[in-house]
């Protein structure tokens, strides 16, 4: 018997600096009605879904910075979304800007929750690669501060089992990462959620801007194919304060084909029946890892962070 | 000043298992002599280009396993090669199955070596990812028997500093695996050589079949882009003794895309300057590796062989 899980992809359009919670909240909603009428058993909204992308501005004042922070989760901005998961019975996948008082101090991470269909929190994941730079860099048309907002996350990548399968999850620019596909896939992973805001424009490579849909996808299909793993991929596209963001949220299979896709850059659902059993002759054949991985030969790949080429 | 290198992909049409290792190397010599025409530094023979790809078949008979294999190399029949190479100054890349005595017993391996243009051997790759099976399948039409005949290669993925690159090696299977890559990438590898024997039929997941080109293409445009580099992928392509192969061979940029692909099933010769200088914008800013990758959320990768679903 298939297990399949219906996902939705629900990409949103740009959210301006002005728009409240309450504002989003109310375009997240009205999505998860829709993907609900539609059978989806879990909508999957994108990375930092709550707000405009804030790492793009260099922010001094720190009462500014928080603002851009949950602080709880559930919260009073966020309460309807769980209530209404629950009444429509639909899980969720939500990235947002997390702000935690833990181990004496103030810590800021970019993470993302999965909530099952009775509205519980069942996983949490702290985004690991901060892309871009922790300094103010003029010349830059716009910033891109990850690594100065975020801490690097400290719960690795995890996978949980609900709803029929094996879900894991991942931030934006860890899909470029084939390590971060490997942990998951060697938790059995079988459904990837991620959510991602990727500028079209790069500004310390500009000859790449033409290619970021390609990027994206390869990246993304490449991590399914070698894991056997489903995912749903999903962006916050269009113009977002003067930044054009990539649209192009998708559902790729196991085989590493886009199934669902994107094609505009406003709010937008893309859905699909996803058997889970697709992943088992991916994970059993080619890709059985018991029988085919060599790790004795992988330790550099923990041993070292940057490259080394040879004299 | 750019870094161009002049690749060229040799791809080879089926190998007959009544052709002499003359008569190969007869045609990978017009091969040659063509590329060092078109100014060819290098030129790239597939994996196991001196024979039909006997794996294959069952064969019980050592001495007929062992015809199979390279004892020297040079031998009395590759010998042409180098002296060709060295005279018409242009480096090859070439894989061979290998029987070597050492530790006091006989050892056999799915090697690739890399020759420079004075027709020194410069580099050597024992194969580490080794597909198929090790006992007789008969439900298959034809086996894989690749675990059976070779060894778990034991000289790891490394690169070596020659003709203007830092230039790496793998074979066939090692494509699908990201971790061949990135221990590639973390040496600085500008230039990966690989070579590939892959049937278009898949006895244990049939439903692939009309995906080979997809998967192959897939797996070494992210190989290329997550680490920065060029490649060139060469097939044993047609219908070798029954057994249909995919062709597909290309030079792959350090962006993903594809910029020569052979379009045929035979001997066919694509070629494209590569300049090695364009790695370095993925190297030193998307995958900078020293600033973006955190090797201790990896260990997974080298603690786990097989995959371990949540409870």
């Amino acid at each position: 018997m298939p297990r399949i899980v219906t996902m939705a992809a629900a990409q949103l359009g740009p959210i301006p600096r002005s728009e409240t919670r309450a504002q989003v909240v109310e375009r997240l909603l009205v999505l998860m009605r829709d993907a609900a009428a539609r059978g989806a058993d879990i909508i999957v909204y994108p990375e930092a879904a709550l707000t405009a992308f804030f790492p793009h501005w260099w922010i001094e004042d720190e009462a500014e910075l928080d603002s851009w922070f949950e602080t709880a989760m559930p919260s009073n901005e966020t309460a309807p979304l769980f209530a209404e998961a629950k009444r429509l019975k639909i899980g969720f996948h939500l990235g947002y800007c997390e702000l935690a008082h833990e181990q004496g101090r103030k810590r800021r991470f970019n993470t993302a929750i999965l909530v099952d269909k009775s509205g519980a929190i069942i996983g949490k994941y702290r985004k690991i690669h901060l892309p871009g730079h922790a300094g103010h860099e003029p010349w830059r048309p716009f910033q891109n501060l990850e690594k100065r907002y975020f801490e690097i996350g400290d719960l690795g990548w995890r996978a949980w089992r609900t709803m029929g399968g094996v879900m894991g999850l991942m931030i934006c620019n860890d899909r470029r990462w084939p390590e971060a596909w490997r942990v998951l896939g060697l938790q059995g992973t079988e459904m990837v959620m991620l959510g991602y805001n990727t500028p079209q424009h790069d500004p310390a490579m500009p000859q790449t801007d033409p290619l970021q849909d390609f990027h994206n996808h390869l990246s993304m299909q490449a991590g399914c194919y070698a894991n056997g793993t489903w995912a749903v991929c999903v962006a916050k596209a269009g113009v977002e304060e003067g930044i054009m963001q990539i649209g192009g949220s998708c559902i790729i299979a196991p085989s590493g084909q886009i199934v669902a896709q994107a094609l505009g850059r406003g709010d937008e659902l893309v859905m699909a029946a996803c058997d889970l059993d697709a992943c088992t002759p991916y994970k059993e054949t080619m890709f059985n890892f018991a029988r085919h991985r060599r790790p004795e030969h992988y330790g550099m790949i923990v041993e070292r962070t940057g490259s080394l080429p040879p004299d």
